[in-house]
């Protein structure tokens, strides 16, 4: 099963291709950084994602698109932007007939480092391991994007992942404490490997 | 020249397009208001406004679409789903060549009624009697997205009244106060005819 992760950005969008595999496996496939240069027109900055979106569906013909779910109550300043390349990845996967499904970052943190509040570094430190890399996937989006991608692979699009990005917080919470539950043992072992 | 202004909006999007005509003279081309079933699928709805929105573009074919602008700031809850479908109409219309600029809520209030704080109601009244109707659009999604579209006809594209929807704060800023000063005889004229 061929994931796209979508880290969404205005300035700097992610997007990492993995193949999942039976037994957790993952295989990376692509990753990119799309940016926008932050003083040409908002229409112009969306409309650059929007074509980068659909030429990567068509190129790499995923079978789910996973996206990181855009919360308002964060970075009042730039959530607009955020959610508007979030949204149009959605629509440029569902115009595909690709399926999508949102995941929090808690979600995705969890599921690639064990603990729901890993630093960046510590995402890219475990996407690295767990995609087999010499080095790690940079700059940080670049993670971002296939650590989405990774939890999708590993946690399957079941409804408590699939939320909506308005309301649903019920379900975000439930799935976080999922996540949390189940991987207790990762979040101690990997606690102590970051610990300074 | 023709305009479309949009009223993003997830669950009601108003459409409303107008003829801007010499000496301030506006003519009602269209208006609609497209809905989204809200137990559907975010990416379903999304896609149906991207549809809808496109449509409206070939069908109409408009010299400029003017978008309200999204504050972030406001209305936490659904501000994400909003910014997504103002995102999906400037792409529609960028894609098609069409150019787009943004309004703000003060602004748009300001330009058809006087004042930058009017309520919904005195908005829909207004857009009647601007476009000689014999009612006011409904719902007020109608009318906002007429009123929007009026706004641009009157103001034109001017550079103080495209800002961005991420930051740009100052230049909004200083549009309302040009739009506040420059309509203030309209606005005691509309205070009087509104006062209950």
């Amino acid at each position: 099963m061929r994931i796209l992760g979508v880290d969404p950005g205005l300035t700097r969008c992610g997007l990492g291709m993995i193949e999942s595999l039976p037994g957790r496996r993952v295989r990376l496939v692509a990753v990119d950084v799309v940016r926008t240069p932050a003083d040409q027109g908002l229409e112009l900055r969306l409309l650059a994602m929007a074509d980068a979106l659909e030429q990567w569906i068509a190129l790499h013909q995923p079978d789910a698109v996973a996206v990181e779910r855009v919360f308002a109550q964060h970075n009042v300043r730039t959530v607009t932007g955020t959610a508007q390349v979030a949204g149009l990845a959605m629509v440029a996967a569902t115009r595909a007939g690709v399926p999508v499904a949102l995941h929090t970052p808690s979600e995705v943190k969890a599921a690639v480092t064990g603990s729901g509040r890993a630093e960046k570094a510590q995402v890219q430190e475990m996407v690295r391991r767990i995609l087999g890399l010499e080095e790690s996937p940079s700059p940080a989006d670049a993670a971002d994007a296939l650590a989405i991608a990774i939890t999708h692979g590993w946690r399957g699009s079941g409804a408590a992942t699939v939320v909506p990005i308005s309301g649903g917080q019920t379900a975000a919470q439930r799935a976080w404490a999922d996540a949390a539950a189940g991987s207790a043992a990762r979040e101690r072992a990997a606690s102590r490997r970051f610990a300074r």
